[in-house]
């Protein structure tokens, strides 16, 4: 079958003209990587920058679907559109990111108000796939007033998800244990709003206790944001309209004080970067007959060269063309 | 206070007549990135590739200090030396490197054949540092018979080590729920010896079945080594010199079939790509008066370019140079 020619600045008009398919077409090139990427990230670029992206990260347990589900309700209720990106770790083995989309869209099939899509996680533990960041180009170019990133929050994916958010909401809930103090040390400094799911279970006023205490004794700079603790109960929605005002207030504020163009351009940069390290990476590979790359491996593997020296040669044969 | 100018080739003389000063002083040149060191990375070279570097992984709570205790335990009276690198992520906070390293050398302080030695995760959750390999090529020069990399099994960590070590030991304990459901995708790929811990508790069994259970579905080509799972209490030592042979013999095979060859290739092949990679970064910020891919990323941030087209240019601007 012949490829078919994908037509870019019609496809980008629809989906900014509120059409689903449109846009679901536009993040399936984005996820494949199809050749036409350049294109649509071009074309996307001057209608970027509007939408609020909002991370909602939280350990295996907390109710992030649930949450985000309400959430998406909320906001709906407060008169914004919403996109959703759900990074699943579980669908390189489960099918889980097709299977989720069906069942998540339940709730919002009739509304052409919300936009779901999930994507299969980088790896398999959780990490934010490349072409995140891409697709929440495409949800902020189509329009959405808000974009949700959920994702898993094991490892390093709390930090990654920050760094792609201009808002970062943590959940927790009770009665998580280990997964709490695992990950205590990493959302203490990504948080920009927190919130205590299953409030109607016990412990979860502990739970918020000793958040509250664990965040007073982080180092704080004069006239930084101070993360609200807000408790919700996603299941019946209780809450989460506080939540929606508290993502509305840290918006604001960062734009007022100009930490959401700080995030911005450092996300921006991050990705630029990543780009032209995998355009040199490809480049180190495919240097004339052979792997340059796998010949100062080996030399290193078996000790006849250091990887300093490596790298030094490796770096000299790029600046040599 | 001048800094003392570093004697590496002496340094390295007595780290490899086996002084634990000397060995300590270079993972601290190696940990702080010292001028010296590629120098020291340089002189090592030659005297790597001869220990079996085993990678100790699993999630907080399956007791991994422990095994990694009877472990040294077991190898010494198998007549092996071992060094052991812990990758501490909870040290930003609690200065639990320092703590650990001495807690920890207790049961092994008057044994030359041992070297105990924390190092700080990157970031806060559990990642490899940067230095965790060039740390291995100290202790691996340094003539242990064994170097053990404990790291906790959280996020990416559990793939990072296993493309550090040449052979992997995945922990795992009975009573963990959670834990072992978002590890469940990632180890599977990754161990070369399973090890049920805690196997005196209940559900200890169960573990090992479902383990073997999911590990029997998983893909494996014609002639490729079948994980052994192992049931231990380290506490009591029980069991634990089943994995020291369990390693010698997955040692011996992957020495036999090529694959320890094949696996050092590609963990030299990601050193020397990350020391090329950072070195590129730090000229990229170092562009002339003004930062160019801050620049760039400025641009980007606001719309007037796309991560693609401002990675061209940043490329451009290396090879023009």
């Amino acid at each position: 079958m012949a490829r078919r020619r994908v037509d870019v600045p019609d496809l980008v008009a629809r989906a900014r003209g509120g059409e689903p398919r449109a846009v679901a077409r536009l993040i399936s090139l984005v996820e494949d990587a199809s050749p036409a990427l350049r294109e649509v990230m071009a074309a996307l670029a001057p209608h970027t920058g509007r939408a609020q992206v909002v991370g909602v990260t939280g350990a295996p347990g907390v109710g992030k679907s649930t949450s985000t589900n309400a959430l998406v309700r909320a906001l709906r209720q407060a008169g914004r559109t919403v996109g959703v990106i759900a990074v699943d770790p579980s669908s390189p083995f489960s099918g889980g990111a097709l299977l989720g989309d069906r069942v998540r869209m339940g709730d919002h099939a009739d509304d052409d108000g919300v936009f779901i899509r999930s994507m299969a996680a980088r790896g398999h533990l959780g990490g934010l796939s490349w072409s995140t960041p891409q697709a929440v180009r495409v949800l902020d170019a189509a329009g959405y007033d808000v974009v949700l990133v959920e994702t898993v929050g094991v490892g390093q994916s709390e930090v990654e998800v920050a760094g792609l958010a201009d808002s970062t909401m943590v959940l927790l809930a009770p009665g998580m244990g280990d997964g709490i103090q695992a990950a205590k040390a990493g959302i203490l400094e990504v948080g920009d709003v927190y919130v205590v799911n299953k409030a109607d279970r016990d412990g979860a006023a502990q739970v918020a206790r000793d958040l509250r205490s664990m965040l007073a004794l982080a180092d704080r700079r004069e006239g930084a944001w101070n993360p609200p603790i807000l408790s919700t109960t996603a299941q019946s929605g209780d809450g989460v309209p506080a939540v929606v005002d508290a993502l509305a207030e840290h918006r604001a504020w960062s734009q007022k004080t100009g930490e959401l163009q700080r995030r911005r351009e450092r996300r921006a940069r991050a990705e630029v970067e990543a780009i032209a390290v995998a355009a040199l990476r490809a480049r180190w590979t495919q240097v004339g007959e052979r792997d340059e790359l796998d010949d100062l491996a080996a030399a290193v593997a078996v000790g006849e060269s250091d990887p300093y020296a490596a790298a030094d040669l490796l770096l000299a044969g790029i600046d040599d063309r």
